[in-house]
């Protein structure tokens, strides 16, 4: 991939800057999605074409990984690598933003008050709960 | 403008999720940029239409205002609204992040120290610096 500057918040954008990936994050950060059926079934309702190719691009980018499922090898299980979870606290000021300035989307304001106390421990807590591969 | 969904993460991403939106909030946050040609003057080198395209959604969306220039009224001046400047935790972590996984970025180490230890203080004070309207 090619850099289009070294700003580290272009490179960024460079990785995630779309309507989507970050969505994938979301899923597999916060929802426990795992297979590719899973991640389909979003409320945004993610086109085919584009979830194979913002996969692919994450997977290649080193933010989630991809394995065969033990059950059924055909079938694909997709984790976040610890790369992939640090950009959790990115996902959490959005929604914090959202409660600011759009809360009649779905706020969870549990996760919200706890992030204005304890900002630290929230995002400890949600990273130890993610399974990596 | 249609929300994909009722998610917060998925309302952010309906405003700024592209390459380019939070490329003009960063240089309206951190190098005080406030023309037209002062914004085109950027690293990444962003195209005249993409650009124009951007600053009307953002307008529309309320993350920037645009006034009049008062010695050339044909000329516009560009500055963040209150829900603009609140994207700030947001670039701030993409920075965070880079700083990890990208530290071949030009990394601002003392901004990146210092959100370590007092994010809530330099957020405050990166606040205090913008111009409004």
């Amino acid at each position: 991939m090619t850099r289009r500057s070294n700003c580290p918040i272009s490179n960024v954008l460079d990785l995630v800057g779309d309507k989507w990936s970050l969505l994938i994050l979301r899923d597999l950060l916060f929802f426990d999605k795992k297979s590719y059926s899973d991640l389909q079934n979003s409320d945004e309702k993610m086109a085919s074409n584009i979830l194979s190719n913002r996969l692919e691009k994450l997977e290649l980018d080193g933010l989630i990984s991809k394995r065969s499922n033990e059950k059924d090898k055909r079938k694909k299980i997709y984790t976040l690598t610890e790369k992939g979870v640090d950009m959790l606290p990115v996902l959490l000021d959005m929604i914090i933003w959202s409660a600011k300035y759009s809360p009649d989307t779905n706020i969870p304001m549990a996760l919200v008050n706890r992030a204005s106390q304890d900002r630290d421990g929230l995002l400890e807590e949600l990273r130890s709960r993610v399974t990596f591969l």
